[in-house]
C-alpha cells in the first residue's frame, strides 16, 4: 500500500521551521507496512493544495496533509479540501463545545475566529483533537483516503496514533509487515559498540533482517528491522539477532523501546529496589532533576535536590567547606563528593547524585577547560566521583552530563561494574 | 523569481534522516530573493527521479537537487538526469584527479565504484566539490536551471554558498531582495493577539509586505517579510507594520529575533537591573533553573534552586508551615507564597520565584484536576501568586508553567503591570 505526505505551510519553505513531522509520519507509515512514496511541502496556497491532493490521491492509496489549520487568515487547508470536493461546511457541536471549555478554563476571550475551529467539511468524518482546538479530519473519496490534520507536532502525533491509526487498521487490515525493534544503550560510543563489542554480524543480517546504529541524544540506539507475511513472522525474524545483541551488550542496554529513556530505567530500579534519588546540581543547573521528573509516578522515588549554582548555595544549603573550595576549585572532586553526599543526608534519600563543572562557553583555564566535569556519587555503601572532558559547547555539556550521570546510577542499580565511557571512579 | 526543491533519499521518506536540507536551501533562496514555493521528497528510483524534474522545471526558475550521488547501486540521481535530456556521460578529468588523490591521501583502495564518481552527464557544467567525492552539477535547458549537488548537508552547503551563489547573480542578476523580522510574544495565544490586540491589519497587508503567526513552544511568534528591489527597500517595506505591531503589543512582546527565549531576555533585564533571581520548583521539577542556565552567563544573576518534590524538603528546606501543606495542601496559594518567598531569602536573592501543580498524569481530584498549577513570586515590594489551569498532559504542562513564571518576571523587570495570559494576581 502506497502512501504521500502532504506538509503545508510558508515557513517550511522559506527554512524558518525544518520539517519534522514528515519524518515521524514517514516512520510511522512505515512501521505500518506502508511505502511511503513522496512528501510534497507546499505553501498555504489554496490552489497548490488542491492541485497536491490530487496528484497525490492519483498516486497512493491514503494522502496524510498536515498544516494550515489554525484560525487564521493564512490558514487554507480547510477551504481547499472543501472547494476540491464541493463540500458544504458545518459547525461540529462537539468541537464547538470542546473549544469553548479550552478558552474559558484558560480564561481566555472567545473570539470570533474561534469559531471557525470547530467548523469542517460535511462529509468529513471528524478526528477528535483532545490535545488542540483544530479538529483533525478524515475523508473517504471513492476508496482512497486523506487524512487532514494541523500541524503542531504533538497535535499530529497524538491524532496519528489514537484516531488514524485504527482506521488504517480497519480499512487496509494487514499486508505485508516490518517489524522493528529498537534496543537503547548508553554509555558507549558508536564505533566501541559496533567493533568491540558485537563485530561482525553479517550472518544475522539476510532474509529481509537489518540493524542500523541510530546515534541519539541518550546514547546509541539499535534498530532491528524484519520483515513477514504476518506480524508474528516478522517478529520472529529479528528473534536471533536480538537476543545475540543482548548477550553482548548486556552492560550497556538500558532497555528496548524507541522512547526509553534512562530516567524512565532508572524511576523503574528504583522503585523495584524500594529507594530514594536526590540530586545536588551545578553545572546541569536543574537538567537532571527535570530529566527525573519528566517521568510521571517519580514523586515515589525522587525527593529532589539543590540547583547549586552559585557557591554560597553550595557552601550554605549543602554544607560544603568554603576551605575545599577554596583550596581545590567548586570544579573538583572534593566538591562532588561532599555535594553528593550532603545532598542525600540532608534530604533524607539513600543515593545522592552531584554535577559540578564548566559548562562553557566561558569560564575555562588551562587546567580546567570548559568541559570539564566531576559527577559525584553517595549511598550507604560507595561513595566516589568520576571527572570527564566533554565538548565546548554548553548545552551538549550538560546534556553529556545528565546522561552519563542518570547511566551511572543505572549501572549501580543494576549490579553492573562498568562506569560509563570507561571513566575511572575516584574515591574520597 | 521561483525556485523549486528536490530532495532524494529513500532515508528521508522512512523517517530515518529528517530533511533540514530543504530547510537550509529554503533560508538560502529566500534570502536571496527568491520564493520557494515546492519541496519534492522523494525516494531514490529513476521514474519518480524524472518526472519530479520535469514537473519542478515547468513551475519554476531554477530547480535543486540533492541526494542520490552516492557511489552505490542505489544512487540514480545522475542516470535519471542524463536519460531525461538524452545526454552522455563522459568522465571529468579534474574530479577524476581529485577523488584517486583523496582515496590515496585516507589510504583508502580505489574501486570501481569510485571511478563513477567522475562521470557527469556532457553537456553540464561540474560544480567543482572541494569537500566530497562528489561533484555538483549544473544544468541550463532552454532558460531554465537545474543545480544537482549531493545529499550530504556540509558538502551541499558549501557548493550552494561557493558555486550556486554566483551562478544565481551570473544568471539572474540582483532580482527582488526578501527581509524577515521576528517579533516574539509571550503569555498570549495566537487568537487573542490577532483579533483582540492587533486587529485588522489589511492597511499594511500589500506591496509585498506579508504577516505569519507562528505559534512555538514560548509563545507566538510573529514574522514579517518585506520585498524590494534593494535590500535596504526590503527592510524599509516592514517598518510601518513593526512599528504599528510594537505599540498595539507591546506588553507581550519580549523582543525581536527568531531564536530569542524568555530566559535570555530575563537574564538581560536581571543585568541591567543587578538583581539576582532564586527558584523553588515543584511541579516543574528542574525544568525553570535549566532554562535559566541555558543561558550562558547566567551564574552572573542565578543562585540557584531547590526542586522540593517531597513536602518533606518543602517543609525542611523550605521552611514550608507543615500546618499550611495539611489544611490547603502543597498545591495552594499559601503554598507557592511561601515557596517563592522562602527561596529568595534563603539564597540571598533579590527576586523569587517558585511552583506547584499538579503536573498528572495522575493525581488529580474534582477540586484540584490534572493541569492546575500555583505560580508564586516574591520580591521587595510585592508578594503573590497566580493560578492557572493548563492540559492533562504532563510535559505539556511543565512546560507552559516554566514559560508562564519566566514571561512574569519580564514583564514585572519590564514595568509591565499584565500577568500571562490574563492570569490574576492573588495576594498573601
Amino acid at each position: 500500500m502506497r502512501a504521500e505526505i502532504i506538509s503545508i505551510g510558508n515557513e517550511l519553505l522559506i527554512g524558518d521551521t525544518v520539517n519534522t513531522n514528515a519524518s515521524w509520519m514517514g516512520a510511522f507509515m512505515t512501521e505500518h507496512g506502508f511505502e511511503v512514496s513522496r512528501v510534497y511541502t507546499i505553501s498555504d496556497n489554496i490552489i497548490q493544495i488542491k492541485q497536491s491532493i490530487v496528484s497525490s490521491m492519483s498516486e497512493s492509496d491514503i494522502v496524510l496533509c498536515t498544516g494550515g489549520l489554525g484560525p487564521t487568515h493564512d490558514d487554507m487547508t480547510k477551504r481547499a479540501v472543501a472547494e476540491l470536493f464541493n463540500m458544504k461546511m458545518r459547525t461540529d457541536k462537539e468541537v464547538l463545545a470542546f473549544v469553548q471549555d479550552y478558552f474559558s478554563r484558560r480564561n481566555i476571550p472567545f473570539s470570533h475566529s474561534n469559531f471557525g475551529q470547530a467548523e469542517v467539511p460535511d462529509a468529513c468524518e471528524v478526528l477528535f483533537n483532545n490535545s488542540g482546538t483544530a479538529p483533525g479530519m478524515w475523508f473517504n473519496i471513492d476508496g482512497k483516503y486523506l487524512a487532514v490534520m494541523p500541524g503542531v507536532p504533538h497535535e499530529m502525533q497524538y491524532l496519528m496514533q489514537n484516531k488514524v491509526a485504527p482506521k488504517l487498521h480497519q480499512v487496509f487490515g494487514h499486508t505485508t509487515h516490518l517489524y522493528s525493534r529498537y534496543i537503547k544503550t548508553a554509555g558507549i560510543g558508536e564505533s566501541t559498540l559496533s567493533d568491540n563489542i558485537l563485530g561482525n554480524l553479517d550472518s544475522f543480517l539476510k532474509d529481509g533482517v537489518s540493524l542500523a546504529f541510530l546515534p541519539m541524544a541518550g546514547g546509541v540506539t539499535l534498530r532491528l528491522n524484519g520483515t513477514g507475511s504476518t506480524k508474528s513472522g516478522a517478529e520472529q525474524s529479528v528473534v536471533p539477532l536480538a537476543d545475540y545483541i543482548h548477550k553482548k551488550a548486556f552492560e550497556f542496554i538500558i532497555g528496548e523501546g524507541k522512547e526509553l529513556t534512562v530516567s524512565e530505567v532508572v524511576g523503574q530500579l528504583l522503585i523495584k529496589s524500594g529507594q530514594t534519588l536526590a540530586v545536588a546540581e551545578s553545572c546541569t543547573g536543574g537538567m537532571i532533576a527535570n530529566e527525573i521528573t519528566n517521568i510521571s509516578g517519580s514523586s515515589a522515588y525522587f525527593m529532589g535536590g539543590f540547583v547549586a549554582y552559585s557557591n554560597s548555595v553550595k557552601i550554605n544549603q549543602l554544607s560544603v567547606l568554603a576551605g575545599d573550595i577554596e583550596t581545590h576549585g567548586a570544579v573538583s572532586k572534593q566538591v562532588a563528593l561532599q555535594m553528593a553526599k550532603n545532598v542525600a543526608v540532608k534530604l533524607g534519600a539513600d543515593i545522592g547524585i552531584s554535577t559540578t563543572g564548566i559548562a562553557g562557553p566561558d569560564g575555562g583555564s588551562v587546567e580546567k577547560p570548559v568541559g570539564t566535569i566531576w559527577i559525584g556519587y553517595w549511598d550507604k555503601t560507595q561513595h566516589f566521583a568520576i571527572k570527564a572532558s566533554f565538548t565546548k559547547d554548553r548545552i551538549i555539556n550538560k546534556e553529556r552530563t545528565t546522561r552519563t550521570a542518570l547511566e551511572l546510577v543505572r549501572r549501580i542499580l543494576k549490579g553492573v561494574d562498568s562506569v560509563p565511557y570507561n571513566l575511572e571512579k575516584q574515591y574520597p
